[in-house]
């Protein structure tokens, strides 16, 4: 069994049981909805106890339940620039706008990146009289690029390191 | 004179006279941080007067002036994927969570995307004890796909496609 | 079940009962035919009666009918550029006419794009003793570029936003 | 002198000048506008009279005359996909929209394509209360694919062939 | 079933009966060689009649005889460079003799292309001395770009594009 | 001096002296069209005595003269898959035609390629009443692949190998 | 049944039966080990009489045994540049050291190529005290380019053009 | 100025006074060689302080040293796969071992990632009878992917989400 | 069976029988853990007993034991650049740091590479209270670029080139 | 002054000094020929004895002496595949051959490859009445793949490893 498949038998589980993510999610409960959804479609992990949930809800075997809890390769299956109109949105902000944000974070926060993986996000609705907005947020830590020293590097404890 | 070399002149005045983005923005206020940085860089354009007024802060030519408020070719010199580790993560977030992101988009707010061009966009630093973090914040409009009808299409006067 | 699957089902019933896509389009009807057909063909959805139609015209089986109402995965299946070469004249037609078409838009219209989603077209034989001719109507709303100003941004009614 | 620097050329001739595209089209005259920018951005030819009036009104030099009537290798210079996100637009019509395109031009006119040579085109602005929409009429000949017979091929007068 | 696994099919019943394609086209016969093994890898149509003779002489299902007569997705299965050596020595063809022939054809027709559509294609032995040759006649219909005028383009009976 | 800026070189003598390429064919003669035109544009080489011709018909420096004569490194600055329409519907040939064209001339010849070295070609006008035809005449050598035995292989003298 | 399902399917009997390819090679006979392996593999075609004989060896049917007396399509399944060590070593070779190869084999032979076709090759162990060696010989014809003259090209009879 | 340009200088400052890097970092001082190396190859920046003993001891312009102190576009330049042979090992080292690499980390980690930000490395001889060795020590911070939970994301001051 | 194949009946009886690559790698003990893991991932080959011992312990057929200790076509199946953040960090380290370990490597051993082959390398906790680290020690044997002599090449003892 | 324009100055000074790589390869001797042209060309180091005869030969300054003794970039400026035809069939034997060279390399030597590092060669006319031949001699040392122990790796003095 790959992860691909159990991604497309979850799907099927879905639409013949008519579910909505929304009701998964409430009854996987106890991540954001993001991270839930991710894992269903293979991209995050389920903690264990969360994978049982959803072993539970949706009527999964123990082995599709425990693939559900191990870290996938990630990244997969996402063609790249994305052919689907919503995800190369995403795609396109970056291409047009990533020099001015790599000038304005360098300026504010010094030489580093905003971390992808101490991240979080959420999505929310914006109600618009023109026509309602889709409001995302996003909070990563700020990872600065380290600049260690000339002495011994690497020692065994790390401490210089850090 | 190309858009390139533009930008490069801009960022030699801005070396040697040691300005900082802060103030560059400042002097020609009137949008926002990351659309006057866009322009300066060559993915975006700056209205007439700032361009005037950028012109006379940065010491520009009246045909650097006149370039600067032209509509630049977008996306020019962004290497895709990003080689830059800063713009590499944005990148990957797209790549990684797309597939989440469409799934709860569209239960929210049905068939469309997520507007790249009715954008806006906030850069904050969020403090944080163990580290802070950069916090961004995106409204895109919300474009539903349009399921136009089987009659005649596309009248002159555009109606019913609306 | 994926989508190309439901796709490959569907062409092997045109074919097996032989019919065209006019019959298949006056069947379901209440869409225009470009959106019947991409649906069928896995890149559109059909709305759920008009994916009831669709089944029970058909033959499809419930869960097929629920994926036709399905926003698809986008794209995929499309090699770019395009191997077929009724497609890449299209595709020419972009490479080669591109820079001109953004000139005029952009001095008719600013700084912007025509939408890919508030979008329809037709496609009309157009009579000609030369040799009839392809006739293509497009109508997609112009987007202008947002230009927001340098004030608090996003704020939480997205009121300057739009 | 390459053709590129021919563009880059009367790019900054019309930036000094401040001309609009309008007005030059009108100076030059006989042709659509789309054919007469596309051929000042180095995509399409001048005739020998028009290349004469756009070297007289823009000031340019014989031999950079006679470089606007010559036949460009034309696409350079045009990334594919397209970085700009007004030509990305139409890149992704084509993608999406490409399959029932094929599908409903074969069923009207059989095996064949639509020309991208004999093949002419026109930009409008459609005023809709809801935002303008830019309207875009394409006419191409439709070529069928020729079946020629099991006999001899390709005979010197070329009789069977057309 | 998918046109590729038609095409695996045909070539299966080919080898097990050991055909050579000299006994499949003459036995379907009435178009070039080029065309009927072209349909049969499953990048041509056979018109109707045709496809009825080829089922019957290879053996093939009701079905498969309609696939057989659609018009395919062409071009698909093709790796392009292609990696195996008779088919890269005529892609190197056109990369290093392909300006060449660009000079030569637009001087001695102008401003246009040789169709692939409307094209014919023969390939003999040509016996030598010093080691037999493969001789290759095409003849495609010149096509002209189009240099249509300025006044109001595409008119609704397409009179002047033409 | 780099071969790219020699081709650009004779462009440019070619453009100011408003020659034709029948007319410098013609003075360098003794070559057919297409090789001496493929070395101007830097795939080819000309023969020293050529070259010299060249030379003094064009105006060029004996540095240009003996770079004429060098084996340039072909096929750069072809972009592949070509962007130029005229030189695509070649490269459309090779790809949707290819596989017939291997089953064809296999089938005739047995296991082998048509040689792109022992290569020549004539491009001629096919006059019609339907519109001109482009006729293409390309004969190669056909080269079979060696099947060498399984002795000792590779001797001195290479008498095996052949 | 594809070449790839065949050449699973042998190195299926290989490893169930333990063979070794010299083993195989010995049994087969009358080629060069390379010729036969990369036959097996699906590069190459064997000879009937060879075919038979592999066929009686390892056990294969008769259809399985036709489809190895076929020319494959070369090429496929050689992901390039490659992935695996052995193989990438070749490349880096070609990559890095081929544009002295090409001023060598020039200067030496005069333009034109070293066949890819017209070729054999041996792989040896050379013992040596610091370490085995692979010591591999290769021998390919000359093909000279084609420098054919200005008169009637490509006559009938090819007399000219060899 | 661009930073390529300054790379370049620098490269032709270090061959012209016979400089090794070691001389050079010695009289940089401060950070570790690799880092210092690197921002003169234009992958780092260096501290104002360092850059301004960068300038003193090669001999640079006050524009030059602020450029040295600038975080630059990082992985510019750098051809992925390597084409070098030096670094393409390392990319064979990721593509052939990375699935392993992952597997134990992540069962030794959990879920997450080696940071390449707060990272540091250092390059060592490792003497050795049969040939020295190159060793290399790394050590990244681990970053555990945020299993951020299900009550409101991203709050003001970002308590939750670190 | 490909090898693909078995890697995946692999994962799912580690999964099924709930196994971690710690419990595996001491019942097969023997070589390292990175080899073990790579070997049961399909990129390294196990030792004849090893094999053996890795088919019982997880149950294996005999033609699976065979495959597992056959070398593999390393590389397959891992997308450059890798999708997965864990391994895109080492591909990172390689694009942005390459240049300056190509420098350093350089002029402590002079010309050649780091081996890939005859390498190993060990992955660490590194517990460090700002949060712990992965430490990666590896070491390659250096390789220098043979220069040999002008004299009578590759002789048949090779004594020479070593 | 980059390695680049250093291959070109010297490509002219060959050309006008009407010199072969004979002359140049005598003149600098004590390397053999592949490697002092590639030295020239870019892709190899000359040791410094040697660079100072290339530049007392060909009359280059001091900085380009010094710069031919550099470890250069390698494979920079080869585009890959490669477009000039001899060059490509040597990229076509690696991928039609390598299939078949894996196999018998690795069961002749066990799991490993052959060096492109530890590597000598060398071309040879190889006469042949049916047409001369080249006849190219390689010989890689051969590298076994290192399958070092389960116990501590790497340690300090590197036993183990090697």
């Amino acid at each position: 069994m790959t992860r691909e498949q159990l991604t497309e038998h979850i799907l099927d589980i879905k639409r013949e049981r008519r579910l909505s993510w929304r009701q998964i999610v409430e009854a996987i409960d106890g991540l954001s909805d993001v991270l839930i959804v991710g894992a269903l479609l293979g991209q995050m992990r389920l903690p264990e106890a969360l994978a049982a949930k959803a072993a539970a809800f949706l009527g999964l075997t123990k082995a599709e339940e425990l693939m559900l809890a191990e870290v996938p390769m990630r990244g997969q299956n996402s063609p790249m620039p994305p052919t689907d109109p919503l995800l190369y949105r995403f795609y396109e902000l970056v291409m047009v706008n990533g020099p001015a944000w790599k000038e304005l974070i360098q300026e504010e926060f010094g030489d580093g990146i905003m971390s992808a993986i101490d991240f979080d996000m959420a999505i929310e609705r914006q109600p618009d009289p023109k026509g309602d907005r889709v409001k995302i947020t996003m909070s990563g830590k700020f990872l600065p690029f380290k600049y260690y020293g000339a002495g011994p590097n690497v020692p065994p404890n790390g401490a210089k390191g850090a």
